[in-house]
């Protein structure tokens, strides 16, 4: 297959190409390093180090003998993103290439405007390009289970039979996001299910949780290291808890840390999303993925770096609770259906004590790159400013 | 109270500004023109004559010794509408100042772009400087009943109690919008939904119907008319087909005209909006009204048109059903409550023989204005052009 994977330079499209040219098939990509210069904004960077775009591409040619056809640019570009779409003709897009970050979409007026415009406009420049040049191809677009929310029922794949008044219908499930970002990627799904009624798109609409974890097979030395970061604003709550620990950090959980979310290794997002593309909506159809192996509160998740790594090392770590930056239940209930990719195949590789040795050991050997002065949380979702920690 | 309209010189905005004027509330506006001029890119023109709002505010003043405090400028432009926000502090904030054609928002990738961000941008800027400057102010926003779609359920004012596996929330009523201008009154409602959960802002979002209808009892001369738009984009059912009968054009409803939507006079949306306005939620609410009167098929308001037309002016009217260029089910179920407005003492003016005749006296002063050659569908939801009909 011809796969065009828009943010080929980010954690999962490097990673999720990788996968790709390894399974024979041909791996296009397009990406305007936004994230690069954005983590450099808040004077952070990647906890792992990672080349220049162009030399992981030269290093993976000398490694497996081809590699990924670029082109550099911003998919909000419309002019740009069609001119790509119409010459390579792929078969399936994989769009990678949104504002990643729910910190970052909270800081402002100007950061809440960039995430919202930037991925709706992206979006639209996707399947607007898609109806004109490549009707039939596949569109795996990456959205959130944040898009559910934490409702106090059980949270379907995509749609559900709702009874109401003596009636029923099958319908979306309602979404209830919880930041700037996480309603971009509801407004998405909601723009995607439209143009799939009117225009027949096919799409997969892949509802990810936080991944964690810092290689797949593939990356075998560090010339291949995907990006792995543990700041406040582009890191997430596992990966941060490892570096946390390996730098002799507390690790943080925010507020009582009861919160409850799925999580996904790296290796296995990427295994999901190989599965979506080499198993492909019907024409005409839309289907949602709810794609993560298992639930953990985020004190759970703490209380297990914590664990493992006073095994391995040694040593103590300490677990410090952080006034929680976020509006959110701290406690609730949590049910999140997640079927359709274990009927696709998927063998889930569950969090480990091995896994989080693994994690440790890749970090401890940088671990002078940890930036420990923007771990902790300054853009807040509240109408105040956070007190200093 | 002190209210600020945005888009003042719409269909709405105008007429709502007359009544809060003459309940002696201090009215100031914002509007960008924007809709003239569009309206003038189709080589359409509203089919009452309306004066530029300069003199329209101008003949006010000589009529009822008041107007409007106004301010040119786009809402989309955040450094404007926050210098008129902190500037005024006002007590309300009613926000009719979005793009508000569906078809327009489906002529192409460009015009769907700017609906989508000048929709959601003028939005954002909004609850941002009101989280700034006037955080106890109420924001009244223009959503539309057509977020809901068509299920086959009943549909509740926002939200509705879900049970699902055995368990109940109390949740968002999933949306399901028929074009990309519907989808950002979606993209709007949750994102409000999200301001008032981080930042308490009181807010009324209004669900409105299809509004029909010349004057409000403040429109009293020629001078102080609003609006009136009958053509394929910038009009609406109820209003065309009247203009369509007076010129001895046929009435033309899309597809079986088994549609059926909610219906409001121009005089209730005015009235509606005036209850809200002057009974605000509670500090920290979010709340739904479902803002309409009665509900119609298309096909059963062309036919009351053709009646009433036809014992009126003695002559034949004919109905022509013309190939839809909405994706839309044209036979399904409807039921929307609507029982909040009436609750706080909304006294419906419904549709009526008397109501269709006044229109009918008003567009037949100026029958020489209706653009005929605007009015049958070119803009369409499909993947290709519409077949010429």
């Amino acid at each position: 297959m011809k796969i065009l994977v828009l943010g080929v330079d980010g954690y999962i499209g490097w990673t999720l190409a990788l996968r790709l040219l390894s399974r024979d098939h041909e791996v296009i990509g397009v990406d305007n390093f936004i994230t690069r210069k954005r983590v450099r904004e808040v004077a952070s960077s990647s906890a792992l180090p990672i080349l220049s775009f162009e030399k992981r591409n030269k290093a993976l040619l000398d490694r497996i003998g081809k590699n990924i056809g670029f082109y550099k640019g911003d998919v909000s570009n419309s002019e740009f993103l069609d001119g790509v779409v119409e010459k390579e003709a792929p078969d399936a897009i994989v769009h990678l290439a949104e504002q990643r970050s729910a910190p970052y979409s909270m800081i402002g007026l100007k950061q809440a405007k960039e995430t919202m415009v930037k991925n709706i406009v992206s979006t639209l420049n996707l399947i607007y390009s898609m109806k004109e040049h490549t009707p039939q191809a596949h569109l795996l677009k990456l959205g959130t289970m944040g898009e559910y929310g934490t409702p106090n029922i059980d949270i379907p794949e995509g749609f559900f039979e709702v009874e109401y008044n003596g009636r029923k219908d099958f319908l979306p499930f309602p979404k209830n996001a919880g930041s700037w970002y996480h309603w971009t990627k509801v407004h998405d799904s909601n723009n995607l299910m439209f143009a799939n009624k009117v225009w027949g798109t096919r799409i997969t609409d892949v509802m990810q949780v936080v991944v964690y974890g810092t290689r797949t097979k593939e990356i075998e030395e560090t010339s291949l290291y995907t990006r792995f970061d543990i700041d406040e604003v582009w890191g997430t709550a596992l990966n941060r808890f490892c570096a946390q620990a390996v730098a002799n950090l507390p690790i943080t959980p925010y507020g009582k840390g009861g919160q409850t979310r799925g999580f996904l290794s790296l290796e296995d997002s990427v295994a999901c999303l190989t599965l979506a593309l080499e198993n492909p909506p019907d024409k005409g159809e839309y289907r949602v993925f709810n794609q993560f192996d298992e639930h953990y509160s985020v004190i759970q998740l703490a209380e297990m770096v914590k664990e493992v790594y006073e095994e391995e090392f040694g040593k103590p770590a300490v677990i410090q609770h952080v006034p929680n930056p976020r509006v959110e239940k701290e406690e609730h209930y949590y049910n999140a259906k997640h079927q359709q990719l274990l009927d696709l195949g998927l063998v889930p590789h569950l969090l480990s004590t091995e896994l989080v040795e693994r994690m440790f050991a890749t970090i401890e050997r940088h671990r002078d790159r940890i930036a420990t002065a923007h771990i902790l949380p300054k853009a807040t979702w509240r109408p105040r400013p956070m007190a200093t920690v």
